[in-house]
């Protein structure tokens, strides 16, 4: 057991090192320094990847003798991750990245010049190394399960169909009833200092504290990496217009706190960080979401929101920003939804990639399927590729299987929001006493101490007591919506 | 010859790494990630050693067939730091690395009680190591050679001597005839503000421009970090007197502009560094002293000093300036000694060094040896052990070998700026104009582009045409008092 967790916190460190060129790649390093840091991180992961998938550690884990609960756990899900990653021809590996990187360059151009065509056959190698990927795990039911399972372990593609039927079917009804309401007033041009002492006195207030280990920078695309559990780092943005910057802000929040509240036992272990993408987005969605567009946060952020940007906010109530930060509203772009709609824009994408993998659709009539979709659940039209089929970046890195996560995070999120408000009744009373610690404190206790030791779905189990169920999601995003309604003039 | 190559780039992605994560830690790093930090700089620094001495790399330099003159001194460089690390058992080096944790944790609290008896036993472990380092190298000459060829590779105990006492004598002469400036107008309150726009302007003019990949931050130790050619990140720190930053900024420059001008066709090799510690002190202090404390850069500086410090040195003649940051003055602290006095804290050093390797005198007569010698060389009383043997932390970290660079640095230097002054004869004036683009091309093309292909010596005999010699150096700083003592009212 001592040469085994010695070898795994190895693996664990080189992953930790992994994370922190690529914190620096976005936060500090010069645009100039580009080659030299692909060079090192190429290393680092070829590194860990090799020292993980190296024989001994194999024969370790065959006479592994746990001398705890902590340890078996560590043992079985090692076993678990190294009979999967040994599955997988290096060569098969290497030309993933190799085919990934190109297609990344060519989307970036396709994007701007809104060109499919000059995209596809990018995707489409993709597409069919994700096929030779799958076909490597030959006892899956469905060639998207060993995709799904890299995110999501133990969960099939099966269980996300029936999931994502009942979310899509309930979503289609909500933004169908939902009234019209006036966002405006929280996206208007606000002066960038302004929102950034809001975004600091709100990340403060919710427990991130820079005394605690914290910090927050700036970078493009917003992302949070914990190096250390007192060394957890959080990114922002600040645009022209709206308060996004926030709710990023407390999104990432969300994914760091997972993090730094992972039992300290578990350090220098492969077990230290969240159970998977979705129970990690769950945490961060429900921070953006549950508590950035609560009645309670806002009776409580409301000052601030006036100190910080008093000529847009000096006249306005707290049920109006509460209500406008609540808008419902169709439109194109996934990363601009609203917390509603947001999830037919993830049950959209997931349908046609598995439409891709089942070979039911060419990815030549991708962007008339993707459109007919855009149509069918969220009645927009869709005016160009841009604005369309190639607005995200995912498929371009050949991330399949990934963004099913994105929802499931909310569904997640859903379930064990109906929990805490079961656990802590007064839970909107405390939020708009600016009091987030009992919060804090259950999700430490039910969720983040166990890190990465079950799986996920086993931790639904542990924690909701129950499977994976969009109901109390759609509970949540209707009542909201009455609410809503109720107040309209 | 390619895979020797490739396993050599690997050796040297981990070590850029590994600055990366020593950068992280003294200017990004929240404290609480301290335990965390130190296992993954462990774990890098483990594994770059285990895979440069792996029986590979031993097999692979044993067969290599060069292709050209460049891979031909990489072989030789390889080999001869393969040689070195293969002679030192892994436990002796894990030992000397957990007796110097011990013994700066007891330096610390000793440098803060003055209490060199609390320190003596920590001391003593780390000089034994360092004879047990040393015996791993039976046909060394002098137990010291081995310990200073981590540093100079190929210099030799008897060449320090040598130049060393013709450098003390022509020192303590120098010291004994320096007129008595007054250097107080340099050393007053300045606010950080003017402090900083000050550093900003002179490393911009200097070369450091952030479009290019350079970076300026704040750490309590300044230092210089390159991690890519176009990724090369300074350090400085802006104290509430005097205008050290300005100083340290073009030390930490001259660092990094040698990083940044090493021949690309050197990147991903071990010859993509600096010759050795004294070449790279040398180009530090001919950015710090040759350069920065030179008429010609007073003459262009002063108006960017007087915008940047209005209140203290409106009134000032460029003159002034120069003359305040040339003074000598004999002090107590190395790091604040002035050019001239500098040299002879390094001497006295040494010596001790010595003294201890060769058991001729015993850790616990340190600080009278000590004392002695700084009334002898600079005639200046020790009030107390920490204004004395206990100031520096270099023999807590197990750093014997390392305090003679500094002042080989410094001899370097003084050849260098005769050869300079030789090929350039109107650098004082292009400096006086803001133009250091001669400068730094001269350096590029004679020293810089060189990387690690020579050993210490060889670069020497290439770039001055002859061995280490002092005389260039006191000349330099001959020259300098003479045109002080000609201008004293």
């Amino acid at each position: 057991m001592d040469e085994l967790r010695a070898r795994l916190a190895e693996v664990a460190a080189l992953e930790r090192t992994s994370a922190l060129l690529a914190w620096d790649q976005e936060v500090c390093m010069p645009r100039q320094g580009s080659p030299g840091r692909a060079e090192l991180r190429a290393t680092i992961g070829r590194l860990a990847h090799e020292r993980f998938v190296d024989d001994r550690i194999g024969e370790l884990l065959d006479g592994a003798q746990p001398r705890d609960e902590l340890e078996a756990d560590l043992v079985r899900i090692a076993r678990r991750d190294y009979d999967k990653a040994r599955r997988v021809p290096a060569d098969l590996v290497a030309e993933m990245t190799r085919v990934a990187a190109a297609a990344h360059t060519a989307w970036i151009q396709a994007h701007a010049d809104s060109d499919f065509g000059a995209f596809a056959p990018h995707l489409e190698r993709n597409v069919e190394l994700r096929r030779r990927y799958s076909a490597c795990f030959p006892e899956a039911d469905h060639p998207y399960d060993p995709l799904l399972d890299d995110f999501e372990p133990g969960m099939t593609t099966a269980d996300v169909r029936a999931t994502f039927e009942r979310l899509r079917d309930g979503l289609v009804a909500l933004v169908a009833r939902a009234p019209r309401v006036d966002g405006s007033l929280v996206h208007a041009a606000f002066p960038e200092d302004g929102q950034r002492r809001l975004t600091a006195t709100v990340l403060r207030a919710v427990g991130a504290r820079e005394e605690d280990g914290w910090r927050l920078d700036i970078a493009v695309h917003p992302f949070a990496t914990a190096l250390a559990p007192g060394d957890v780092r959080l990114t922002t943005r600040y645009e022209d217009t709206g308060i996004d910057s926030l709710f990023s802000s407390l999104h990432e929040f969300g994914h760091g706190l997972y993090e730094a509240q992972v039992d300290p036992a578990l350090a220098r272990t492969p077990l230290a960080g969240g159970a998977s993408s979705a129970w990690h987005e769950s945490q961060s969605r429900l921070w953006e979401n549950m508590v950035g567009r609560s009645a309670g946060f806002w009776r409580w952020c409301h000052p601030h929101l006036q100190d910080a940007l008093p000529d847009a906010f000096a006249g306005a109530r707290w049920e109006d920003v509460h209500r406008a930060v609540n808008a419902v509203r169709p439109s194109l772009i996934r990363v601009s939804a609203d917390e509603v709609t947001y999830g037919l824009h993830i049950v959209l994408r997931f349908e046609l990639e598995l439409a891709l993998l089942e070979e039911e659709i060419e990815v030549a009539d991708l962007p008339a399927a993707w459109n007919e979709r855009m149509r069918d659940y969220l009645d927009v039209e869709v005016p160009d590729d841009a604005h369309g089929v190639l607005q995200d970046v995912h498929w371009a890195e050949g991330l399949f299987g990934y963004f099913p996560t994105y929802a499931l995070g909310n569904v997640i999120g859903g379930q064990l929001w109906a929990r805490v408000n079961a656990d802590l009744p007064d839970v909107d009373e405390r939020l708009a006493a600016g009091d987030f610690a009992a919060l804090r404190a259950w999700l430490a206790e039910n969720v983040h101490r166990h890190g990465r030791r079950l799986l996920p779905a086993e931790l639904l189990e542990c924690t909701v007591g129950g499977p994976l169920d969009p109901a109390a999601l759609l509970t949540y995003l209707g009542d909201k919506l009455d609410a809503s309604a109720a107040l309209m003039p």
